[in-house]
């Protein structure tokens, strides 16, 4: 008898133990929509300040070590081909750096200070089975490339990604870009999503 | 003793399953804020995708059957009359489709593809208490229907909503769009969240 | 024996109890990346409805006690602090009324209803450790204030924030600002993320 709930205590601990570690906040072991959700939005919102701010480093760890970037017009696949890719389309970093203020009347030629351009994300749909996820998401950018830094909305678009979780963490498995400034560019005229 | 043991094990037994069943991500039992939350994101950015791309059977599947939409300045109830009323106001799908590239010179005359229109949810805030949630958010449009296909914002407004989960699925019971470019739906002056 | 199986129930039935709880959708004792970035993304969206609104007790309800407002050009400390450093440049609640609408034909000089102005926030990105979270965004504002209340977009920048749980309620303990259209107040050039 003794020996008997012995067994039992064991089994019910290790049942009870179960149930807590499968609700510990361990961000590698939860899986549930809602958690990988917040991960997922905020690696896609690490893209867009690595992006925005040429961290070409961080960038390409948003992807997977194969990772594709098809902006339509040009695609490029792993960390290191869409580094170079990419750098390539970018002015290089540092180069735009703020200017003193200018106190001449010519403000037309000479920028106050350094130009920004600012991509968003937003309607981020997403599914989710597992370690996969397709998602779908509206972009948007904005800038101030001209002598006064006036804000300006210049051009919007959709993302139709691939994302996976690889030890813990999720990953751009394929992202593509689809612009609508660009009729080659300017995606499908269907619903991609749905 | 024997028999007393064996209904202490049964009743652990089944409060570790209880546990471990309240943990387990299966969407539609899981409810908590984060859950519920990303449940009702996904749906709000569905009934973006659906909207812009003319997709109305799958907009009108964000309602609950007895859903209303309500612009301020029309007022629609159920699946078939909203899908009745705002397919009235939208231009038909598939009408407005790529024309082939331009390449005469009087650009300005004619587009060089299809224009098109994006809306965007942003700033959501969510009151949930059980089956039941509270919403307001922001929105904001943006659309190239110039012979150039220049990205412009061109209105915006905030959505007060009543979101609902029906058999473990959140879809809206009630939309209420104010509009600020239009005296009549511009909304409240008062901070119409909490 | 009997004692022994008895001190058994008790310490088994408190796990699974503590498991039960662990669970439980109180959002006060949850605790997990998911759950804590929503209720983060809520009180981001509440801090915007408040601010545009004028609703300036709401607004520094979202900081902690002695939680700080750095706009760069301008800090501020504690609720009070805020709601005084920051009325001071808002235009008085209620003074900007909608007004009659405009049937003249000066439709330049008079505007047909109040002017309204948005903050949006994108791009969240949250490190959480415990109670405490490191946050970036980009923020964009866009406003009707022109005669013919047209929308436009009229600037944008980031937000560098530090975000503690308090009482079970996550709170703002230092919001700070970067406007790129204002040389001093523009930021970083390196990636202010991770």
């Amino acid at each position: 008898m003794r020996k008997l709930t012995t067994e039992m205590f064991c089994v019910l601990t290790v049942l009870s133990m179960i149930s807590l570690f499968s609700c510990a906040p361990d961000d590698t072991n939860i899986s549930s929509y809602g958690e990988d959700r917040a991960q997922i939005e905020n690696l896609q919102a690490r893209y867009m300040f690595a992006l925005d701010f040429g961290d070409l480093d961080t960038f390409v760890s948003t992807f997977t070590e194969d990772g594709v970037l098809d902006i339509i017009g040009m695609k490029w696949q792993g960390r290191e081909g869409i580094k170079n890719g990419l750098g390539n389309m970018m002015p290089p970093v540092g180069e735009d750096k703020p200017e003193a203020l200018n106190t001449s009347d010519d403000k037309e030629e000479k920028p106050l200070y350094r130009a920004t351009g600012r991509h968003n994300i937003s309607n981020i749909v997403l599914k989710i089975e597992g370690d996969n996820a397709v998602g779908r998401a509206y972009w948007f950018h904005m800038g101030n490339g001209n002598p006064e830094r006036k804000a300006a909305l210049d051009s919007y678009g959709y993302y139709e990604d691939e994302i996976v979780k690889v030890n813990g963490q999720w990953l751009f498995k394929k992202r593509s870009i689809y612009n609508e400034q660009m009729a080659e560019w300017i995606g499908s005229d269907k619903n991609p999503c749905w």
